[in-house]
């Protein structure tokens, strides 16, 4: 278990000091100043450092932080580059508590600013002040109205509001504060820069516990430390608070993009994904869906099991909308008799009264029939959420229905998304907005966000919030060990003593044992070449499968040594191992464990060949995996039809694939501190009662005490 | 060939008759007079037609059509619904050309309707007449300001352009038109409502032809004659201009919606789709989607090949927007030396000069920089797009950088697109919006919106856009006839009869004449029931495989007729069918042939099983194919790697199959006026130069002379 340290004092200092303090116009320190004195809400004390003038902006300023005459919980840093060590030092000694560092200049900058990051590293070591940035655009508490950032937008953008949002970079976190103006409010924005020491995780930790924010929007460039962000994710999920991601770097060029910008590791971008989906960070694609997404969940939690109810005034456009919900595999409520009786009363003969609704032009004449309509489908007990896609702007019309939307809204707890669709807005947009129901600008967009906020709803359903993963090796870079291949032998001996069932074989020196030991293995069996220096058996004519008797025995025998002998001349043989062959028949799937710079040890599941190569189709968990969460990996894949019997065939044996995952987590459990790397493919499954065998096994440790 | 009446007098009149013309405030025909008398710059002659005044809004009046001092070329109808069939004869009798009907009652409100529906159908092929609607708004051509419509919204959609709009309903064109506020301009708009007669099809083909109109847009309820819809995009196709559409009922809620609003045949959407991605109509999923394509064709076309340039003053942006770019498959430009060198010349040594360029805030401060980065990206000649995501309103300093980006557009054809992220729309969003550079509003549509430009370049590329659809039965409806499923034998032998090779086979009647075949046919082989009562021979027991020898067909004779027995003792056994088997280890596909009712025969390629049901891993194509358009579709599938040798496995021999697929739409050709489905499946699939075999073939005609 991580700890984290309260943040109490650097979102809400009782007194900070401005380090770099100046009326210099236009410099970092005056518009620092300027937002701190002027446009922040402030009661604690303020102590101006400067190191030239004695006063500054009216105001006395002290020559540095050593003479302040006591102690501020905050520094805010914003001096040149070269003086920001120094000032650290003495913040440091004097024994402030926390230090944001506006500059820039340092990692993102070249190796030099990299060093400078080092040593603000062991400043914080060394004297626990935790530091914030460098290269940031500073802290903005939006409840309290505090500013401790340069930017001048800090002033614009106050609308309070349940979301917390923690970012990396600067831009794209202004980004989602200008989204205020369509109704969304924050509580606080973290933008955390270079990280040197606090990261976004700190901030998704607080956040949970910050009784002013109900939903957490963050947007990464890279996680520098998974172990933290796990504890982070997780403390939020037991506080109820959703998480909601946007990760950069998932193709190539983000990758690419996002290093040079940030220098930050940006990971798997599977293994990302698997671990939000399995931690129930909702992950999203774009900026404008985290604001959608997290809004949704700042206005209402999703119930498992809910259902929709379109409401617009054009067929066409109902149409459209009911189209998109169906396609993301969305349900439509069913409505009540009563509320259809309301619908039918209300409504002309020619609306569409069943989900979804087309109350057709007809309310325009007569405005409190809509809000007659939307009061009964907001009542009805199966629906959870009212989209209303609205095509056009229509002046006073459109805003008369908005205004009587945001009236039921104030007495209805199911949230009403509008979908705003025209490039017009008129004064229905400023009402959605100022009564907070954020309209979503096209309908894709709402159905996502929809689609995303009833899929935390299930998985709060099934999930174990108090899971433990292991990350034993997380932040252990793999390329810095030794690492080796165990021999087939010696892998399958590591498996079969972890309790997990491996065909009989015994690994014979000359043919005449061959032919003793094929008794105790049993016919048919596959004879494969042993060897540490052949990796892949089947390449050299190391493998013959089908031998039925002591004749296909010798033959295999001669067989491998003249192939083996051809293509690897160098190879040593230390034998053939002869194993008992699984029973035509069964499915082949595979079993995977890698280990993941950011995240530890990630057990990858999935159908042979052509399924994960072509398809990618795949699941992922970090580890350890208990029966439940196997049992949902193997049915998660695609093609998991295959394995339950689909098309007439047999069902296979689930209890004993999930078993044996369950018994690969354990093993990766035991040995995960040196395991590097496992293959199990393919694996045998058999039809119920038959069991699952790996019939090739593949496990590369580290050298060492574990690994030999 | 569809022939297509020239709609220009429709479009552009001479002379127009209102009929029903009020001046009672807020009617439909006051409203109409209003929007042609006020609002429009019409020059014709324009004669009011009122059944009971002699003037209205104080010009002359007619008491009917009948006495007009001359035939207009369009009558738009504006009076009550029971009064529109008798309005409708007497212009038909009169001589005029067109008739738009904005009345609404007829088909959509019930049987009634539906049968003046019918009558108005008569009218148009006993007069010649053409008619447009009924129950729509109305027919808006903006190039020349003529507004045949009654919507107090004409006056404020005004904005000219390069972009035809031909929708069924109203609400969502509208949608379209108000995005002229983003830059978008429209040269017509048709809406077509009920479409007794005139339907989209019909304007598809007039904007193909019309000289102001670079591309067209489309929204579809339904496809209701699919031969005039595949000849009016083919013209457009010509023509060069793109079609990108967005059609609704893709899913069973939208299918249901759709038809409850518009009556209209929404058609399968698998197959809807292949028909568009076959004729290059580019599909797309949201209405704002549609006219962010559209609106990207009208600005510059798609060079194949083309790649991207990034620009942004924000890092963590500028990487979102690459991730994304490259999530989508798309590829960015490698910078000539020469536009590096001017980047980096111009900007700091901080910022990002590689694609995605990050120019930082040091434009802000030099907005000339960002004109010389600018040009220099524009004369770049792999760009042939630049994506400006811009995620923040700052004001001045965005509106200076977008008069700048309006500036050297002007200069450059290469498409700037800039991306409006934030909420807040300042002067800079207007700049762009006024010089008709239509900023898209996420990251991820732009991105949606470019790979549709740029695959359209990709159709063009390998387009035969000359292919003649066969659609012999298209709008026949299947349930209609009476159907036949022929015997596998008799399947066979007209497969074979058209050339198609199929393994040696003969029907045994007695054990005693299977033996002498099984000679003919050569063992190993096959043994399968033949009875007109069995569709699914494996099923009731009646299929044995791997038949080597006199004993093994004995044994199976025993089997088949044992289990049928048991199974279906109803069935009559009308022999046995002896098959020679195709060796082990071929792959298996399906070839399917199915009627869709809009589009006429479909042909389906996928391999067999797993991959088509669970991964839907299917390709499709109208008839008839050709070799290349085969190979297309067997390319085309996601598990071609199967096929073409993936893991070391032998290449099939996908010339045979392309040959197959080839033969099997010729028999289509040759039977398709008969043939309502075709199913081979498996077909075996041999290594190259093996061949492929259908090894079941059923096929189900129509009773009738093709059919027997």
């Amino acid at each position: 278990m991580e700890t984290y340290q309260d943040l109490s004092r650097l979102v809400s200092p009782r007194s900070i000091a401005l380090v770099g303090a100046s009326d210099r116009s236009g410099s970092i320190g005056a518009r620092a100043l300027e937002n701190l004195m002027d446009h922040s809400d402030f009661k604690g004390d303020v102590y101006l450092v400067n190191a030239t003038k004695p006063e500054v902006a009216g105001r006395k300023a002290w020559p540095d932080v050593a003479s302040l005459p006591s102690v501020p919980d905050t520094a805010l840093v914003a001096v040149p580059a070269e003086h920001v060590l120094a000032v650290l030092e003495q913040c440091g000694e004097k024994g402030v508590r926390f230090a944001i560092i506006l500059t820039s200049g340092f990692g993102e900058a070249g190796e030099e600013g990299k060093a400078a990051e080092q040593t603000m590293k062991e400043i914080v070591a060394r004297t626990g002040m935790r530091i914030y940035g460098p290269n940031c655009p500073g802290l903005t508490n939006i409840t309290e109205r505090l500013g401790f950032t340069f930017s001048p937008s800090f002033r614009h953008d106050l609308r309070g509001g349940p979301v917390g949002l923690a970012t990396q970079g600067g831009g794209l976190g202004r980004n989602v504060l200008q989204a205020m103006d369509r109704g969304i409010g924050v509580a606080l924005w973290s933008s955390s820069g270079n990280e040197v020491d606090l990261q976004v995780s700190d901030f998704i930790h607080y956040m949970a516990d910050a009784p002013d924010i109900k939903v957490i929007a963050t947007l990464l460039e890279g996680v520098n430390d998974g172990r933290k962000f796990v504890a982070a994710v997780q403390h939020a999920a037991r506080k109820g608070k959703p998480v909601v991601v946007l990760k950069v770097g998932r193709s190539e060029y983000g990758r690419k993009a996002a290093q040079s910008h940030t220098a930050s590791i940006t990971g798997s971008a599977e293994v990302n994904s698997a671990v939000f989906a399995q931690l129930g960070v909702v992950e999203v694609d774009d900026i404008d869906e985290l604001i959608d997404t997290a809004w949704l969940f700042a206005r209402g939690m999703p119930r498992q099991g809910g259902a929709l109810a379109i409401y617009s005034g054009s067929g066409g456009t109902a149409a459209l909308c009911a189209d998109m919900v169906g396609n993301a595999g969305l349900k439509l409520a069913e409505f009540a008799p009563e509320t259809l009786a309301v619908l039918r009363d209300a409504l002309p003969s020619y609306a569409a009264i069943d989900n979804p609704i087309d109350t057709t032009t007809a309310v325009m004449a007569k405005p409190e029939l809509a809000r007659t309509c939307l009061q009964a489908v907001c009542n009805d007990p199966s629906v959870s959420l009212v989209l209303l896609p609205q095509a056009l702007e229509y002046g006073d019309i459109t805003k008369l229905a908005a205004d009587i939307t945001a009236d039921v809204q104030k007495e209805s707890p199911v949230p009403m998304l509008p979908i705003w669709m025209s490039e017009r807005q008129g004064g229905a947009y400023k009402v959605f907005a100022d009564a907070g129901l954020a309209p979503v600008r096209s309908i894709s967009k709402a159905v996502k966000a929809v689609e995303r906020w009833m899929g935390y709803a299930d998985w709060r359903a099934r999930a174990d919030i108090d899971f433990k993963p292991l990350m034993q090796t997380a932040a252990r870079p793999v390329a810095d060990v030794p690492t080796r291949a165990l021999s087939e032998p010696e892998g399958k001996a590591m498996l079969r003593a972890a309790g997990i069932a491996i065909p009989v074989s015994r690994v014979a020196a000359t043919l005449a044992q061959a032919r003793l030991l094929a008794r105790e293995v049993g016919y048919p069996l596959v004879a494969k070449v042993v060897s540490e220096q052949i990796q892949h058996k089947s390449d050299v004519g190391g493998v013959v499968v089908g031998i039925h008797d002591d004749a296909g025995l010798e033959a295999a025998w001669e067989s491998i040594h003249t192939s083996v002998k051809r293509n690897m001349p160098d190879a040593r043989i230390d034998g053939i191992l002869l194993e008992h062959m699984a029973a035509p028949g069964g499915l082949e799937i595979l079993i995977g464990v890698s280990r993941d710079p950011v995240f530890g040890h990630i057990l990858t599941f999935g159908l042979g060949g052509i399924y994960v190569e072509v398809f990618k189709d795949v699941s992922r968990r970090m580890l350890p995996l208990s029966a439940t969460e196997a049992e949902a990996m193997i049915r998660e894949v695609r093609c998991f039809p295959l394995l339950d019997g689909a098309r007439g065939k047999p069902r296979r044996d689930i209890a004993a694939l999930t078993a044996l995952l369950v018994k690969v987590s354990d093993f990766v459990v035991a040995h995960g501190d040196h395991l590097v790397e496992m293959d199990l493919n393919p694996v045998w499954v058999g039809v119920a009662g038959e069991g699952a065998l790996p019939l090739d096994a593949v496990i590369v440790m580290e050298q060492g005490e574990g690994g030999k």
